[in-house]
């Protein structure tokens, strides 16, 4: 049996079992970020992510968007949780004879990147391999009352989303900006109940909601923000790597985080009873059942 | 120009300049740990290591010894700056037709090293490469007052080492036990001025001592003690991934640290001021200025 047959999450939930956890662990994984008891008052966060060559960017990538890259997916996942990314350690993998111009403009995409967000980058380990490969786990932190889980969905709520969906491989996934400023504003004035970035793909990352929330929904396609990449609707839903905000709140929040202007962001349809499962509705009001399409890469 | 040409050590005095560092950070890159400011008597230590297929284990290495090494080598870096390891998360390349039975063991191999030693694997990544890679980083916690750092050898201190060295290629970079009992035994009843796990090589690691010490030393190579796989002295001298402490501490500790009879350490040298340099003393009492050899991956 090969790994490509149980695929991806098969395989995540096969590691999770009988695990040893701390006293100290808030959320292990399963979530954005794993959740760790911090100071008074705060909660650490804790997150990796690999990136590798020919899956997440390739050979004539520009050097700094793959330095960037590395580190923004994990500011990401951060800011999904409700937190501000603090600290990074980077492991590099690289093949002997990899150009030294490379590698540096690697770095400077890398800590150009962690100035802008404030991420010191702490550490790090370099190796050979047969293919560029980064891994960047990163620390952050997050006030008790503003950590989002993917757990938190209520039946009544509403879905919603940060910017624009589809094709995002024709750029935004390599120059895309972690939506930090625009989390941390929505955590800070409003009560969010669920958070995720869209890295799967929307569909699929509102199936990890609804898993973990025990949850169904119902989402109208016409409400769904296209980008101008977007190859059309379908795109749009199962686009992975948009590392857009998909979030739930109750109606009455929803509403206040509408008619406040400073950041812009849209219903795209209501969190159901988990029986009603996840429904789409396309523009001529006709039903369908989601297929939880996405980036998979087994 | 290859990074071949510059090396890795080279490369990581690159990536150092232009860091933002926030003011929590106490030690960035250039010690075993990144030292984080944390809870009141205590520092947060972070560290990752990458390990590749290839390189650092082959394709018929027991999975099960795959696994306890990805973690074990930074369980090994906690243990030498005098900490207790917590969490770790783990991201895991792998190539699609990798057999599920390989990635269990692997996993299993893991786990079973992470209860052993009380760590918290908390998350991951799972990402498709053309070879494998597992990249761990982890976090763990050590009293103000017991944090060991490269750059506290004084001249006169007596340079100590656990276990024995040479030949570690033939088992013990794959099975090795990281040394965290004794770091810990050392830290809590001695005062230990700089310590580092030899994993590029004795008298290299030593070289990072006694750079960051600002120092010089002289080694007795008679009296560091020799494993059964050791192909010799110049071998024991050069042997990477032995995960041994390396440390110094003053005269009069030293004595202490021999006398005790519950851990068994040894005196290999003394630490001399940096115009000295590092020297050998062989047996006939040729002194001899040491190569800074060991593993380098370019």
């Amino acid at each position: 049996m090969r790994i490509g047959s149980i695929g991806e999450f098969g395989l995540i939930e096969k590691f999770k079992k009988n695990i040893f956890l701390g006293p100290e662990v808030v959320a292990g994984s399963g979530d954005d970020c794993a959740v760790l008891k911090f100071k008074p008052g705060l909660y650490q966060l804790f997150t990796c992510d690999m990136i590798v060559e020919g899956v997440d960017f390739l050979k004539d990538t520009r050097p700094e968007l793959v330095g960037r890259k590395a580190l923004a997916v994990s500011i990401s996942d951060i800011a999904a949780c409700g937190g501000v990314p603090k600290q990074a350690v980077v492991s590099f993998g690289m093949p002997k004879n990899t150009s030294l111009r490379r590698v540096e403009l690697i770095a400077k995409g890398l800590f150009k990147t962690a100035r802008e967000f404030g991420v010191s980058v702490v550490g790090g380990d370099i190796s050979s391999s047969r293919e560029i490969v980064i891994d960047v786990s990163m620390l952050g932190e997050v006030e008790k009352e503003r950590l989002c889980l993917r757990g938190g969905a209520k039946a009544g709520d509403l879905v919603m989303v940060s910017g624009e969906f589809g094709g995002s491989i024709k750029g935004k996934h390599l120059n895309f900006t972690p939506r930090l400023k625009e989390a941390r504003f929505l955590t800070r004035n409003f009560k969010i109940h669920a958070m995720i970035d869209v890295s799967d793909g929307l569909i699929q990352d509102l199936g990890h909601i609804l898993e973990q929330s025990a949850s169904g929904a119902l989402i109208y396609e016409d409400l769904i923000p296209l980008s101008r990449d977007a190859a059309g609707i379908k795109d749009a839903l199962c686009s992975g790597e948009e590392f857009e905000l998909l979030f739930t709140a109750s109606r009455a929040e929803a509403k206040k985080i509408i008619r406040d202007t400073r950041y812009h962001f849209r219903v795209i349809g209501q969190v159901m009873p988990r029986e009603f499962g996840l429904k789409l509705v396309d523009r001529k009001y006709r039903y369908s059942r989601a297929a939880m399409k996405g980036f998979r890469h087994f």
